[in-house]
């Protein structure tokens, strides 16, 4: 999710749970994280989302935000356990970067180059890890006062997606506390929530909310899933191949990647 | 805490954060992390630990650790939010550190070298990130494959803390989920509870547990605390300049710095 008014996930998240182990089979651990401008707070657990304390304790707590990223797992490569969690954190120029990934990449090992290595065994920590430090590589005079343009990563991500995802199935979310970048390889949507709001109707379990008397005119919310979820709301559908990065809860910049 | 059998915290905690706003002025946030082998889950608010519904969660939940560490924060140098909430946590190695500090550092700015930047406004990231940095020159072929043995660790360690504690009041523990540091610029004590355990009086709170029935033989941890936590335990105060290095349970190697 991606706002332009801090917001919580209490409603969405309500429903995507579900689907760690209720109404889709990704119950070999889930995560979620919240930034607060730079800094984010990560929660992760490797229970199944449906019956963690831990999603307990999110589902029942309004945590405020304007990027959150969310993730329930089905484990292809990497075991069970904690270290293999999404979404995983780093820092990078004096901020936090957050990344999740559905989907599975082959035969996939490209070299270290010694700056960030994965703490888990997964294919996607390994994918994020490379492209911080192909981030790092298009921008080396970067720093925490001096960072690179948020169009100017728009551009070098395309060429680092482009890369990566000939390994296999590469949906993404990552954000940088500044905004979201979403990469569409097989499934992905996302439905835009705007002042005045509406109701909306969960599609993994029936809850029902009415967002017509909260928010002031100008909010709005991007939320991005790879499958719908919430029956009456419109979901575009992203093509294969689109980077899409979000900000002030509306796309901003679209690429196609070939 | 430092364990040789994954134990949780709960006692300890319910005694330790009463610090952020009821026993101590300590009130300016919270945080802990607890690792599950080399991988550390971070909970962090910056409310006070007494009442922050995050803490009300892990003060209920016995999450099973070898090393964990907590920081209560009265907030010197930076502002009160989320990004200076302690401990802090960065990937080495493959590995998760995590570090927090007690004191203050003054007049402390050590050149950035690049690779790790603080998130917060904290002189205590800030010496996290030095002391990383430091390693990383100390061990410039240190891989995940490959990392430095903890006592070479333990000997880089002292010549960096050496650098930084001239700066200020420099209580810190830091662990990367193998070992856990502790060092005592003015105030540290540590308890060895093992087994067969004993009762238990917490300081802060009317809280007492029976660990009679508890653990089995060969079962111990170290606690350490600026102040001893208990009333009915034996803590070790540690000298002004000590450098201790626990695992299982027990201190490994001590070294004075000068």
């Amino acid at each position: 999710m991606n706002c332009n008014t801090p917001s919580d996930i209490v409603f969405s998240f309500q429903g995507f749970s579900q689907r760690g182990g209720a109404t889709d089979h990704h119950s070999d651990g889930w995560g979620i994280a919240f930034f607060e401008e730079q800094t984010a707070r990560v929660f992760i657990d490797s229970s199944p989302s449906i019956d963690s304390a831990l999603a307990d304790f999110v589902r029942q707590t309004p945590i405020q935000s304007l990027n959150i990223i969310a993730h329930v797992r089905k484990a292809t490569l990497g075991d069970v356990s904690l270290k293999n969690c999404h979404p995983f954190v780093r820092e990078m120029w004096g901020q936090h970067w957050v990344f999740a990934h559905n989907g599975t990449l082959l035969d996939y090992a490209p070299p270290y180059k010694g700056i960030y290595y994965p703490v888990g065994t997964t294919d996607s920590e390994r994918a994020f890890c490379a492209i911080l430090e192909a981030l790092r590589e298009h921008f080396p005079n970067a720093r925490p006062d001096s960072p690179p343009s948020l169009t100017d990563i728009d551009l070098a991500l395309q060429s680092i997606v482009r890369n990566t995802a000939q390994f296999g199935k590469f949906n993404f979310c990552l954000s940088n506390g500044q905004s979201l970048w979403a990469y569409c390889s097989t499934d992905l949507y996302y439905a835009l929530r705007q002042h005045p709001f509406s109701t909306a109707q969960l599609t993994d379990i029936d809850v029902s909310i009415d967002f017509t008397q909260r928010g002031k005119q100008g909010d709005c919310a991007a939320i991005i899933a790879t499958l719908p979820l919430t029956n009456d709301e419109h979901w575009h559908q992203m093509a294969t191949g689109e980077l899409i990065r979000f900000k002030h809860g509306t796309p901003q910049s679209v690429a196609m990647i070939a």
